[in-house]
């Protein structure tokens, strides 16, 4: 008896490992784990200088008129890096148009921002500076702000080595985009990809198969589950405004096209069960219900409470390891460092 | 002639060390050396588990109604402990009444708050929550905050082990303190102290010199140079109101006292050469100012700007060596924690 059990127990397991293998196959013919080694960038080569300089330009809240605001404040690495926010609050507590998405991973993106509108991070970063209701700075007084402090003159140099004068808003964003870069968080899903039969449970593998099969990963595919390729919120059935509000038709404010109304980029699914709410309006705060909204309205699939749970099973299997991350020590201001404002300016 | 010069430089030097010796002697009749372990703290015994716990809350912004503010916002570890503005922007964008004390070394001070109306960081702690200037929030949305996040409980289990209800607002603010208690800034004046005579530089060891000459350790005292004791600000001369705001009495609010108009904690000055800008009303960017102003308002001395130079050159010696601390991962929302609102109340 204990032999014919042993025997059992030995062909299931390989039956097992067997279909873990079938399901990682068809999951690679999507998917890829997230490489051993920091991103390389586009025009961009990431150094240690740069790496460094650039962490402290994102914890810098001297980076915002106010002084209020950091990168860190809306992509707060303690919280899956983003906030917890329907839409970030930002200058003069004004709210921004947009949930804000997580950095985590998100060099790997194929575009930033929700429609896409910057190329890449070193692009993106300089928006947030410059937008009215985020941090409401110009690159002159962010620069003038670099400039008077010593400290940043000797770290811009050493991560500029070869130019003349390398404290200037566009380095700012370089730097940025590098320390960005080494944003990358392994997760189960990965060490699955990687050949750990273990590393998912019987219902995130079951909710990974659901994820393919119902066509979820004809958008969200790739190493970071999604973040490239455009497509209209409501592709068989339009959300209600609660969801989508008019007043915001996304990729149509960059192309101009009619075709892009309500169109925007797939959203990266890694860390996604941490960075609540979701949608480009954060309205939704439960991630069933998100699945649910996705189904309906991009596949026209009216998925069973079950069928749900598995793939939120699975994309919690996209919730990864953060890199460690130091507190940098920033450089004191000195006499000619811009005073911060909380003032609001009218346009 | 060799040996003449290398007998006189012996003799410069050991007259060097014995002044040293000198000058050590006499500040250590009024100043201590930070200690090397984490200060106990009374009522409050300091576990790894609290510490860790207390690193979460401390980072974490949903203590606050908005979502926005956590300690660390406008106790920024990067910049000193504190933020950088004259007093800090909190919920609503409404401006606090008077500028953020640095958080480190704070666990070394007699009280908290500029008018010690708290007795130490666990009672201080809860006093920004629940601020509506501040972080706007109440106690018991806190608890349900805490309470809807497994990871939380279970932190709060560990952390403190004999209760039947850890997770409650009072031990958020023990464990906060406990947090607050490991950031202990080491500066070269501590070194001197401590027996090296190269730790501060002639100007510095100069400086020392008048301070404690002149009489601005007589309330500048102990191990966080200040931090205990009540003065008037404006013992000799008041200054004027753009400096010494007539609404704010200090501690007269606390004690309703009339010796204690204008009255305030000294302020303890470690890293004072990165927290400006400085006083109670942060109306003073420029570190030589403010101590041309404490001076002639508490000592009435003016002192010359070589004397002024040495005595910065001395603070500077007090900018010490940030802990090493890396950013929490904190545990998410789940469908049972409260939502951040950016609604202003109006009682």
């Amino acid at each position: 008896m204990r032999l014919i059990l042993t025997a059992l127990i030995a062909t299931t397991a390989l039956a097992g490992a067997a279909q873990a293998d079938v399901l990682r196959d068809k999951a690679l013919e999507y998917f890829a784990p997230l490489p051993s080694t920091v991103p390389a960038v586009k025009g961009n080569r990431i150094t240690p200088e740069k790496i460094e300089l650039g962490k402290a330009l994102f914890f810098d809240p001297r980076l915002s008129a106010s002084g209020v605001f950091s990168c860190y404040s809306c992509h707060n690495l303690t919280t899956g890096g983003d906030d917890n926010m329907e839409t970030s609050v930002g200058h003069g507590w004004q709210k921004g148009p947009r949930n804000s998405p997580t950095v985590l991973n998100a060099v790997l993106n194929e575009a930033q921002f929700w429609d896409g509108r910057a190329e890449d991070l070193k692009a993106q970063a300089k928006g947030p500076v410059q937008a009215g209701v985020e941090m409401a700075n110009t690159p002159e007084q962010v620069e003038r702000t670099l400039r008077s402090m010593p400290q940043y003159v000797e770290w811009f140099s050493g991560a500029f080595p070869d130019e003349a004068e390398p404290t200037n808003f566009d380095n700012m964003a370089m730097a940025i985009e590098a320390f960005e870069a080494t944003l990358i968080t392994p997760a189960p899903f990965d060490a699955f990809l990687n050949g750990d039969d273990e590393a998912l449970t019987a219902e995130q593998r079951a909710g990974l198969e659901l994820f393919i099969d119902k066509g979820c990963s004809t958008c969200h595919s790739g190493v970071n589950v999604g973040g490239h390729g455009y497509y209209p919120f409501g592709l068989i059935e339009k959300p209600g405004a609660d969801i989508l509000p008019e007043g915001d038709k996304g990729r149509f404010a960059v192309t101009a096209t009619v075709d892009d109304e309500y169109v925007f980029r797939a959203a990266p699914l890694r860390n996604v069960g941490v960075t609540a709410p979701y949608f480009h309006s954060g309205k939704v705060w439960d991630l069933k219900t998100a699945v649910t909204i996705m189904a309906e309205s991009q596949l026209g699939e009216t998925m069973t409470d079950e069928e749900v749970g598995h793939v939120v099973a699975f994309l919690d299997s996209l919730t990864g390891t953060m890199p460690t991350v130091t507190t940098p020590v920033l450089p004191p201001e000195t006499a000619s460092t811009p005073r911060p404002t909380a003032e609001v300016k009218v346009d």
